[in-house]
């Protein structure tokens, strides 16, 4: 908790054996837990080494049964944090205020899938590649995509609004979700649209809720808009000289009026540590090499149904990037070899974390001010004495920003360095960009808000809070 | 106004000499509306025949004379309607409490194109087409698209969340907007978001204020995302013998994996109308011909780059609507005569309501329902004694249903037409569906509201308003 040191002094969280007993009435005395050993596990999630314990742990199955217990909780003033898979970057679901975690974990089942309508209605506790899975059966997609996609919960993307590396071409999770039933910290169960395409009917509450991270409702049920399966891609890795070459490649790219359905950029550093990490860690070495004297690098994704119109966008692609200091390109030539470099990309978060502690931030400018953004970002970090590992959605000017504790001492790494990121934050924002594109606020960059927006707008979504959760129960301490 | 029964009766509103001299200092003499022939322009839109008159109409020219009107408002409780081109089909722009209206005619710059991030910054009053037709130019492509393009504003797209013909493939006009400038009713001026792709940076606003009807503040600056220009497009004509084969169409089209970039329905009756009214209004009869005994009509468009591509997936729609009963597909040869198609579309709106009086639904359904949607409607039209024409975006389920006045006596079109009205909206729910896709709710639907969600996503929005506007003074009277 030392960590965090912005979060107001938790209140007194009342959970008494009475209301335990209530919540074991309501869920059954399997689904409540107490004891210490299991509590721990859902007081972290992935951001640093932050650890917040909850009083009591609570799993119900269904959308009635969340409705009792945050009637109980509404009536008592029990904070309550609601918990996906615990895969969050941002300190979203941890139960900073104490009280209870309701865990919605049981919530794992696809309940419908409308082929007529490509729609699927889903429970938010599916991990999102097994709805992935189930829908490509079908020649169905769904692209948000997550690096965490193994193991991340469907609500937990709505909450953070996620993303990944499909989200230049076919955009984020708010763009799939139509419809949703949320049960409100007062315990009212709404349904926030219809299951339709358009809709101008009223404020939008499905897009209020999808990024409010837990703060103004619990999603009980999801309806998305599903997309047909592309049939084919094409996947190169292009090395450049310097980061701020690839960077400015990238604009070039989309200017062309190509539209890949993947630009991932990494740095050497990045792809160094995690072939270490794929090597010592998963035991499953990468054999692709990375070109000397290149610094940076892109792994261009084009997908869709003509192989001949692939490979037409793809000579379009290389015919734009030899404009730039850019070394061989390199063609996955098989789907082992196109694994095997999604796989370095999706190591990388794994890697550096193993490698030392980070604090990692996820800016997001206009593409074309990216080349700006991280030469200040090294910048910053010179002046400040830290380095960074630089990755991320570059097609859609998402930068994924690791800030490596290394040798840095414990003092300077709780005082000196989140100023550093301030100015980090403060450099996005003069960019025209923001503090986060998809991992959300939570706790981690809640100090952060002012620099991104207004006081004024800062107390609108203070009061929208309060009509959503008069006594501010649900996920106390995050964004604002 | 004695069409609206259901508007609580209008404030006494406090618009005193004194307040119109204060507006005058603001904005100048010549852009402040007294006179009453005048002022009567800006009391009606496209929505029936309604009529309200506003006590004055001031014309600002910048955020900052937008703001010192409505600190004024917001301190004197005065009623605010904003109002872009007036081309509103459910009367949202209408002052139904009197007072003052605020049109945005003199906010009609584009300020920015960013071509090298695919994003333009504009004011609320640019007309819709003006800004697809600045933006072709430079080989840039803004698919929002209602058939009011060529006079409805930009702004007031934004507050209605419009559609039109594109939306099936490329979105409404809520998947374009990325931040906006808005002065709140209480007179701050704030920015929603930031101008990127990707955004986890708090509660939405961008989307909240996008399809609030200028009920929660008043854009006065817009930044868009764009898309490259397609440069080819294939247009086909589809008769089928009923309604019903049209429909069924059109969901096997979508799950056969084509997505078309414009899936358009009309039934016959709408067509000889608008041949009716292209001839003897517009004085520019149309060629084509209907063929006998083919009650409903497809315009099918598929657009991309490669003409090879758009020919075998036109091939693959025919072999879909085959299996249905259809007549001999029209596949548009030429630039002119594709603008022949589109202008029979196009003019169905202004041709029925040339005929006759009409009140307008813009019902939306998930796709496969569309038969029953379609059969339903017609068997009220018979029960409560109306005819109806259908027409509509049908690719997203998006119907606009005009309830023809004819011979029906005003009693019966104000008493029993209503209630036959409210049968279609409890159709339309029980299919899945809600109120509007794209028309907004405004005054004309806002009875029906109830049937669509239940009082507690009512006092929501409620709630919500009032976050943002204390005194209520925004376009009073209008959704709940």
């Amino acid at each position: 908790m030392a960590h965090v040191n912005e979060i107001d002094a938790p209140v007194k969280a009342l959970v008494t054996d009475e209301l335990i007993g209530s919540f074991r009435a309501i869920v059954g005395n399997d689904f409540v837990i107490v004891d210490e050993e299991n509590r721990t596990e859902y007081g972290h999630d992935k951001t640093e080494d932050y650890q917040f314990m909850p009083d009591v742990v609570v799993k119900p199955a269904n959308a009635q049964e969340v409705s009792k217990l945050l009637q109980l909780c509404h009536t008592h003033h029990v904070p309550v944090t609601p918990r996906g898979a615990g895969t969050g970057l941002s300190g979203g679901a941890l139960p900073v205020k104490k009280g209870v975690v309701i865990s919605m974990e049981r919530f794992n089942k696809i309940l419908h899938i409308d082929e007529l309508n490509l729609q699927a209605t889903v429970e938010p506790g599916v991990i999102t590649e097994v709805f992935q899975n189930t829908l490509k059966e079908k020649g169905l997609f769904y692209p948000p995509d997550p690096a965490s996609k193994g193991s991340c919960f469907l609500g937990g993307n709505l909450a953070n609004n996620s993303g990944g590396p499909k989200a230049v071409k076919y955009g984020v999770t708010r763009d799939y979700v139509i419809n949703m039933e949320v049960v409100l910290p007062t315990g009212e169960i709404i349904w926030t649209a219809a299951n339709v395409l358009k809709n101008s009917t009223g404020y939008n509450l499905t897009q209020l809720m999808c990024g409010s991270e837990g703060t103004l409702g619990i999603i009980t049920k999801i309806v998305f808009k599903l997309r047909g399966l592309p049939q084919k891609t094409v996947l190169m890795m292009i090395p450049f000289v310097t980061n701020e070459e690839a960077c400015a490649a990238i604009a070039s790219i989309f200017t062309a009026g190509i539209v890949p359905s993947g630009m991932e950029f990494f740095e050497r550093e990045a792809a160094a540590k995690t072939f270490d990490y794929c090597d010592k860690v998963l035991g499953s070495p990468v054999t692709t090499k990375l070109t000397d004297g290149m610094d940076a690098y892109l792994l261009c994704e084009l997908d869709g149904n003509d192989e001949e119109v692939l490979m037409r966008d793809a000579e379009r692609v290389m015919a734009v990037v030899e404009k730039f200091q850019c070394g061989e390109i390199l063609f996955a030539e098989s789907a082992a070899q196109k694994e095997e470099l999604w796989k370095i990309r999706k190591n990388i978060s794994p890697a550096v974390n193993w490698y030392t502690l980070t604090k990692s931030d996820d800016v997001v400018v206009p593409r074309a001010n990216l080349p700006k953004l991280i030469s200040g970002i090294k910048e910053i970090g010179k002046r400040y004495g830290f380095n960074t590992v630089c990755f991320g959605h570059l097609g859609d000017g998402n930068l994924h920003v690791n800030i490596l504790k290394e040798n840095i001492s414990d003092e300077r790494w709780e005082k000196e360095i989140p100023e550093g990121i301030g100015e980090i934050f403060k450099l996005t924002v003069s960019l025209g960009g923001t503090l986060s594109g998809e991992h959300g606020i939570g706790i981690a960059k809640r100090p952060y808000m002012p620099i991104a927006m207004s006081e004024v707008n800062l107390n609108l979504m203070r009061g929208i809070k309060k009509v959503f959760d008069p006594h501010g129960i649900l996920n106390p301490g995050k964004i604002f």
